[in-house]
């Protein structure tokens, strides 16, 4: 009696049925499932009908039938009808006896996959005929033992259960789960130690709890260490039909040199709004670069009792998607260097004998090689019958040494690789170059893990990389250079983002980080998205864009939601009064030196003076249809004064409110009220729209962002700027957003330029592309893309104690 | 009444506490431990006398008194002292009324922590006077409400427990653990599929599950998705006292350069042990660079049915320590050149100024810094007070630029960056050199992962590495950039080995992988160590050294073995009928070329006379006094004859035994001869020695390598190396061991010498020293340490299937 039975289940059930005197054995046919072998050690050797010692679970092929009898619970059955809806489309699937809400529930699964679903009660008269047309049976609570096998369709699968009784809670057990969070409490001491001493005073929980508390499944993370989780993309297709919750951006006003405190802000509004208000809520931060971590800036991972724990794994190799873009990166840079050298050094003839080899006695073009002949025109999947003309198109990328956009990277300060020549070895022949090295989150690929939506979609953007010109002035890309599979594979664990929590317990994702001023400076859309899930209808995600809200949130609307298609509820623009004494006129800022007078002393004047910048940014906010509350950041030295000032005059600018934080010295206590008004505010009317339409021009999107965004009077376009957005035009990229690299000190293009500077023209020196990540990116001026080691980097402070292995001096 | 209870404990503990009637309470003193939050979810509410949603948990400190009154089980009770042991130093403890063997072990390790241990019997006279002259109490099984408080010293620890009962199960705990390991069974299919096809047809146990049934603790281990781990070297300390199980190394003859296949041996051979004569055995590999991989070499797991699994997770990322090493050695190679241009732009009080910055109005030191005062012989801790002499010579580290050797790298086969010149960007002001970047295994951070002992160790050699000359022919070391700490906290990770399997399910540590060229190419002496410890006394490390036993193996007993101070058991040789072929005058081999029918067709002369080759490699063995089992490793187009013929041969030039192996078709149990003749051997007497004593001069152990080992007449030192043997000898660096840098394909160094040269002179073209890893390495000819990628890269085969994220193509 031919019956497959073939359930994936966990390694609970399986514990379960070892102890069920009803259960005679256990067959089971596994998915190339990392549980196996747990599952594998679990059954009990009496029990065990496989013999599961000499049978290789894994490799068991959807289609295979045993002969094995077992009676699963219906929570099997589902799992297993998922493991196999693949594979229904097309087919017949007849259920019998699966009735009510539960049957119904079954049917509308199966015909979401593509079956014909046919349905039929126990011992009805057209069950002998039914039975005959179907490829699949599934029997709801009869005994498959009644129907004889003569009735059923020769290689049918079959599988029977009790269904009825149990499917809603399979059903359940896959839908979206509510919290159970467990907050840390949290016991702020005054004044407030060191960033690394408050992390390292709190003790973290392990990460799968936070997970299964957030509502993850076991095989939805991937653990690294106690602290840190990988969380896989699969969850957004099981959470497909849950609403997502609001979307809050932080942002802020045009900053000082030392920074407004966003990140702070964002994880002290988590942490208020879960830990205080109850309320679910992830925050999504950017991966910092080790870079300045060793170089001047220190960590960041929030501060003070707003923080991401533990602060130094945050800080450190977290779970090395940076390195896995420096490896992709710097994979295809050797690829072009090397391309160009062999193809000067070889005739087509041996070109193509080395790149089309013989081997055990035939010639094959591999897939990536076919997909490039296809796209040069050629249809023809020989090797040998390709002409000479073809083959020389075929081997030759023919890359313009002089157009090389892609650079090399590593993720270090390192200022004397801003520009090197390369190829200097005898074994290069000659073929020097003036090249440089980047910081590794300035790598597109950094651009591309933060805006891409899924793997396929990664694959994608990865293989459209344009790194060159040929001498025709044609683009030549990553695909061309035949490395787009071996990029994905270098990427595949870094496009899934890392669960991390504050100090108060509550999750963060973690992912992507990449350069705000050459790039968007955005964490992921991935991220968003299965946090957005993840927190339900009435939960929050806050992330956070660089920059102030002329740059980096201009950013995030433009191009971050276009890609992801995602609608912000409400934007969050952080003020200290610090800065907008600067804006009001206060002396300079610099890091390192001490404060002057006027920022640790009340100065009304300079504060109303100042809140020009705030009330600006305000309206930029307001462009974008988005509310806006405005949280002030208030230092121990700022007086009630000039705190009531600065959210009087924020409301007076538009602001739907303005409210006073304190997380930085009491945690999320400190942002209660932020937190309160940001709720009030996701549930205003919201009509989110794009500044600019795609269609446009190049030089118009550009030219609305300078005037609506910074006041700018006009834009002034270098020849170069204007011979590669001709460029750029004409080989099809012109419907791109535009990705603006401008100071972020300033509206203007002038740092200096305080306040609300009018009546400039921003001149545009240079554009270029990322056409992976999608956006064509004018300079305004020049922007580094290495930062450089100082006299006395961070470094000398850092230590390690070789005894309790813990990390000093971070920051 | 004052009693301090402080235990730290594990889950299940908790949770069988919240069940037992009989605790009414349970207070809890966590050590910084990541499991906190676990615990804290576990105690029920009714339990929890520490209010422990108001307790920030982890910050008790040592010395605190809680009142809190908890019947703690002798379990805990031993991790209590266990915690604060390190505190007991110096101190008197009191042991009331603790018995038998169970007090006598517990007083020894009380005495061992350095602490006055006094006993007493309960209710003897004595008690009352010795209970106040103690610092800590621990009470055996009695209560302590029965000792009035006044008895007791004011401030003393005291413990309370029923110790005598359970103390000994907690001892058993903390002891060594057999294994329970459960192998995967194998059905190997003919034709032999690919590497990566095997890798994916088995599903490998989930590495907690490895981890236990080896008997590694929880909290032993930190995992990296579900199939590896980092072991943490706590270990060692807990096993200390378990007596190591045999070591084994894998050497080959002279190799072709398609390779014999030693690390498939190392894994068929543990394979065999373990899955087959049920032998406890551990292989320690190198964790393979990640240029290659995508280059001309593709993965290196082993092969065919001796591999480890999941093949592309030991090909790809691991668990980042490559990655670590590339950011540890170029913070290093950037603090380099950005201290020389700081030290050319600025002047002796400017650099003070910001390397000892006033902040907060204060100005100090910091650790660093007072290491490099006292090395200066500056014995003042206040900055104001260096006269200027002593200012100039702290700020000035006077790098001669010429004299740097610290490389930059990538892992990437990179080749155009061979020879680069860096600083040419305008910032860096004209300061621009010629450098090169290494492949990141090149690094001499990989050199001192895989030979360092402990945290302090690595440390330690990260400081002394010598990075360049000052201009008066001093050495400059990364601690005289401050950057010593830095180095370690980038290294803290990856000092622990990585857990992973074999094919049939046995385990394996992948823990570096330095060159074996300009290094000494064998993988972690840690893993080793702690491998050791786990398989027991009975049972087999294998471990593999790179190139044949001319350079490998001398290089793992001479370097290797002294810095572990570990002794060999037994050698196993390598040897294919190719290679000997080769070696008795067959035609060229080459990567990629079809092999001539020599090879594929029986020659028995040609076998003949190419063992030569495999006599000498034995005889070399020999002079370490160890014995050598030879491991034919047969192809299928090997003849029964030439196969005979080789174990004959071998036997007769003095191998322990001889045996064929077939594990590459069919796994382990194609090894079982080699693993029962490996046994054999491990039981013979075994007269280690190295080659050479440290003391004689360089000059001298390079001419002991080359003539002994090599066969070499004699060697002969170009000027330059001349000088560098001097400089070195003057420098105080005279005594460290060899680490030759030669051709693997021949025993001489011209490549193309086959079988046995002889009458040759070894030409030394440059020295030049690792300080920090330990050894000075002669030059015998030109080493590249960057490999290029060919025309056609392995790239153009792998892909990532973006549905099921299998990777393709990566062998």
């Amino acid at each position: 009696y031919p019956i497959l039975i073939r359930f994936s289940f966990y390694l609970f059930e399986i514990l379960r049925l070892n102890e069920d005197p009803n259960v005679q054995g256990l067959a089971l046919d596994l998915p190339e499932s990392l549980y196996s072998s747990k599952v594998l050690n679990a059954v009990k050797p009496e029990k065990d009908v496989d013999g599961l010692s000499s049978v290789n679970l894994g490799r068991l092929v959807h289609g295979d039938v045993s002969d094995c009898l077992v009676p699963p619970t219906a929570c099997a059955v589902m799992e297993l009808l998922e493991d196999i809806v693949g594979l229904l489309c097309g087919k017949t699937v007849l259920l019998v006896g699966a009735r009510g809400a539960q049957g119904a529930a079954l049917q509308s699964v199966l015909q979401r996959e593509g079956a014909a679903v046919l349905s039929c009660p126990w011992r009805a008269p057209q069950l002998q005929s039914e039975l005959r047309h179907a490829d699949v049976v599934v029997f709801g609570s009869t005994k498959p033992d009644d129907v004889p096998v003569s009735w059923i369709k020769p290689g049918a699968t079959i599988i029977s259960c009790n269904m009825v009784k149990n499917m809603e809670r399979w059903i359940q057990s896959q839908q979206y789960r509510k919290w159970d969070l467990h907050c840390l409490k949290l016991q702020p001491l005054s004044p407030v130690p060191s960033d690394i001493e408050i992390s390292r005073a709190q003790s973290p929980k392990a990460v799968d709890v936070l997970a299964k508390e957030i509502g993850l499944l076991t095989d939805e993370i991937e653990i690294y260490g106690q602290t840190k989780a990988k969380v896989r993309l699969s969850l957004l297709e099981r959470l497909k039909d849950q609403p997502d919750g609001k979307y809050v951006l932080v942002a802020g006003i045009t900053p000082t040199p030392l920074g407004e405190g966003k990140s702070t802000v964002t994880v002290g509004l988590v942490q208020a709004l879960t830990a205080h208000l109850n309320i679910n809520s992830f925050a999504c931060l950017r991966q910092p670069s080790q870079g300045p971590t060793f170089g001047v800036k220190g960590g960041a991972a929030g501060g003070g009792y707003a923080q991401v724990i533990p602060m130094e794994e945050f800080n450190l190799h977290l779970t090395g998607d940076i390195h896995a873009i420096t490896a992709a990166n710097n994979l295809l840079a050797a690829a072009i260097d090397a391309r160009i050298l062999h193809e000067n050094t070889q005739s087509d003839k041996s070109l193509y004998n080395r790149l089309v080899p013989v081997v055990n006695g035939m010639r094959g073009f591999s897939a990536i090689q076919l997909a490039r002949l296809r796209r040069l025109g050629i249809n023809k999947t020989d090797p040998e019958t390709l002409t000479e003309e073809e083959i020389s198109k075929f081997v030759r990328l023919d890359i313009d040494p002089s157009t090389i956009t892609w650079q090399r990277v590593v993720d270090t300060n390192d200022r004397f690789l801003r520009k090197v020549t390369v190829g200097q070895a005898n074994t290069e022949k000659g073929f020097v170059r003036q090249a440089q090295f980047d910081i590794a989150v300035a790598s597109e690929i950094m651009a591309i893990l933060a805006l891409t939506t899924s793997l396929q979609d990664m694959k994608e953007r990865l293989g459209k990389m344009v790194v060159a010109n040929d001498k025709k002035g044609e683009p030549v890309t990553a695909e061309d250079l035949g490395v787009t599979g071996a990029l994905a594979v270098l990427m595949k664990d870094a496009i899934k983002p890392t669960l991390m929590q504050t100090l108060e317990g509550t999750p963060v994702f973690v992912h992507a980080g990449p350069f705000a001023n050459i790039a968007h400076g955005n964490s992921s859309v991935l991220a968003d998205k299965i946090a957005l899930k993840l927190v339900g209808e009435k939960g929050f995600v806050v992330t956070e864009a660089g920059f102030g809200a002329d740059i980096g949130m201009e950013k995030f609307f433009n191009i971050k939601c276009r890609a992801s298609g995602l609608v912000p509820s409400v934007v969050v623009l952080v003020a200290t009064v610090r800065a907008l004494k600067m804006h009001g006129g206060g002396p300079n800022v610099t890091a390192g030196a001490p404060l002057k007078k006027e920022y640790t002393e009340e100065n009304l004047q300079l504060v109303a003076d100042g809140c020009c910048n705030l009330q600006k940014q305000i309206q930029i906010t307001q462009l974008f249809g988005v509310p806006v509350v405005v949280a002030l950041n208030v230092f121990k030295t700022d007086s009630p004064a000039e705190v009531d000032l600065v959210c009087k005059m924020a409301k007076e600018s538009g602001a739907f409110d303005a409210v006073p934080c304190n997380h930085w010295s009491a945690g999320g206590r400190g942002a209660v009220k932020l937190a309160q008004a940001v709720e009030k505010a996701a549930n205003q009317k919201n009509s989110f729209k794009y500044l600019y339409s795609l269609e446009l021009p190049i030089v118009e999107k550009i030219r609305i962002i300078a005037q609506k965004v910074y006041g700018a009077q006009d834009i002034e376009l270098s020849p170069t700027a204007q011979s590669q957005v001709d460029r750029y035009t004409q080989q099809g990229f012109g419907n791109l957003p535009i990705c603006m690299a401008k100071t972020h000190l300033s509206l203007s293009h002038q740092p200096e330029r305080k306040g609300v500077p009018t009546g400039f023209i921003l001149p545009i020196s240079d554009v270029r592309a990322s056409i992976g990540a999608g956006f064509i990116y004018p300079l305004v001026g020049t922007m580094s893309t290495m930062p450089g080691l100082p006299t006395r980097p961070c470094f000398y402070d850092i230590d390690l104690d070789p005894i309790t292995e813990q990390v000093k001096g971070l920051f």
